[in-house]
């Protein structure tokens, strides 16, 4: 099982692959070949190459692990934590340590090996959001797990390694370090001023306009005056809502069409590239949220992290967010 | 002048290409090609190349920016910040937002083309810390500014846009959130305990022996319990030191030494590797340094992150640093 570790200095914890170390010899990349639709573990036919299904959608009577599914989740075939086990916390020297327990699943976004989300159409990603939310609302029920970490990497520079389109989750047994940054400080601007800092940042937006992309009745996406990524944009829900596991169907629905139009201009507009989104949710089994608003982030990796954006956590982003929502409001 | 922009939520600047933005054709990119010594402006008989140096070392008289050098300090051509102007802060919305004032410095490491720091002589990597230490000093008259970070990137993967070998310095007008979060849980560790967290650290490594790489009079380089990264090695002065630029003459001596030691191991280990390191070391101009305790992080890149970490701030790390360390100790 691996090993959790947290830096006694900032607090950040690590997740440690104590049982099979990578060895020096691991490490020699090659340049990033995809295998193709034949070899797909995702694609029909090769349900088999998965560890057994966890949950699927599909809309006629079918066999688990067999084709017919639109989409299905299956445990990572190299799970960075374990589901099994007793939660063990434990100091070692100055440090905390805790073993591995966790869950890491794979969302088969769609049967189809070369579709990216915005190629799909508003059904297959309303299947895709309604599996997060079924994922997240199951796993929660464990309460070892703090939090519920649902994300995607598109493209090899943002950390794919599989070409057909997928999600992964992780579900935490602590609360990891950004999030607790951002619970705490949006607990802080509630608890001083009695209202929610991303509705006062929301409102604010649709003051100025500038950054907005789009708005719905139920959402808004906008280009984050302090963007850390050239061309990122944030997607929110405009009602007051905490924890993104209580989306409604409806609210799927629309969620839906804004993801698919938001990632179809950014296509449209940067062509194919690599980039991560992440569901920004509170905490689940702890009382941290007050304050909180759920949300989405979409990052487009269009340039290389050094050593400057490590060493501070300073991010140069080249690409002003009133420029990006411009083109992405015109796309 | 660009922007630097703070996120209320986490307190995490941002620095804002205003003025030149980058355009959605600027990202289609190309593999990575080095353009080789013919057209390096860090190799002598370019210094046109650079703008005008800021300080050079040579061992005979030479004017400036004309070969000869044996490190040379110019601005960088396309900086993050600028130098000119008064620091302007001013609130927009629910953001800090402050002008982009600071420096942005580029240390050309030798006046070889294609050495990395392990290939140099010691004098050399001596006069490298010098360079850093003098930069440092001078940049903190600079009342304005209140840190001074010194990284390096090496390789496309990790950051590196030119070949030839060379640091960089980013002088700040705030002190950044990565470096506020290490002082402040340092500095909480040592109100509470009344000892310095990186002294504890380094005993405890010292008394279990596993993660140390090596040991001199002076210095104690070793793979940290919580690591981010496959391979990571900080160096640390054994003594409580604070403040980097405070580094006298024997100890740039002995750094070097294992400066050059460490980054030869991992080349051995690793073959040529991505890597950037960054020196840490308390803030100028501020009151905030109380149980600081400067120390170089080296990090490999041998992965790429993705989005769980971006999401998390948690990292995975497939080499547990007692295995790295191991390898880095008998290499």
């Amino acid at each position: 099982m691996p090993e959790l570790r947290r830096d006694p200095i900032v607090g950040r914890w690590v997740v440690i692959n104590t049982e099979s170390p990578a060895l020096p010899a691991d490490f020699h990349v090659k340049p990033f070949e995809w295998k193709g639709k034949d070899k797909c573990p995702f694609c029909y036919g090769h349900e088999h190459l998965t560890p057994p299904e966890i949950e699927a959608i599909s809309e006629d009577k079918r066999a688990p692990n067999t084709p017919g599914w639109r989409v299905r989740v299956v445990p990572n075939k190299f799970p960075a934590l374990m589901i099994e086990g007793d939660l063990d916390k434990s100091g070692v020297g100055l440090y905390d340590i805790s073993n591995g327990v966790g869950a890491h699943e794979v969302i088969i976004d769609s049967p189809d090996h070369f579709k990216g989300l915005s190629d799909l159409d508003d059904k297959q990603v309303e299947y895709i959001i309604k599996t997060y939310r079924s994922r997240s609302l199951d796993l929660r029920k464990d309460r070892r797990f703090k939090y519920i970490l649902i994300f995607k990497n598109v493209g090899a520079q943002a950390g794919a390694s599989l070409e057909h389109n997928h999600s992964q989750l992780i579900a935490l047994p602590m609360v990891p370090k950004n999030v607790k940054d951002e619970v705490k400080g949006s607990r802080h601007y509630y608890e001083f001023r009695g209202r929610c800092i991303f509705c006062d940042i929301m409102e604010y937006e649709l003051d100025v306009e500038k950054r907005v992309v789009l708005e719905t009745d139920n959402f808004l996406a906008f280009c984050p005056l302090s963007s850390r990524f050239s061309f990122e944009v944030w997607i929110i829900p405009k009602k007051h809502l905490i924890d993104f596991g209580a989306i409604t169907d409806e609210e799927i629905a629309a969620l839906s069409k804004v993801m698919k139009e938001v990632i179809g201009r950014l296509k449209k507009v940067l062509g194919e590239h690599p980039y991560n989104y992440i569901i920004h949710t509170s905490p689940v089994n702890t009382d941290f949220h007050v304050g909180y608003h759920w949300h989405i982030e979409i990052m487009p990796k269009l340039t290389r992290v050094a050593g400057f954006e490590w060493g501070s956590g300073f991010y140069i982003v080249f690409t002003p967010p009133e420029v990006a929502a411009k083109y992405l409001r015109e796309a």
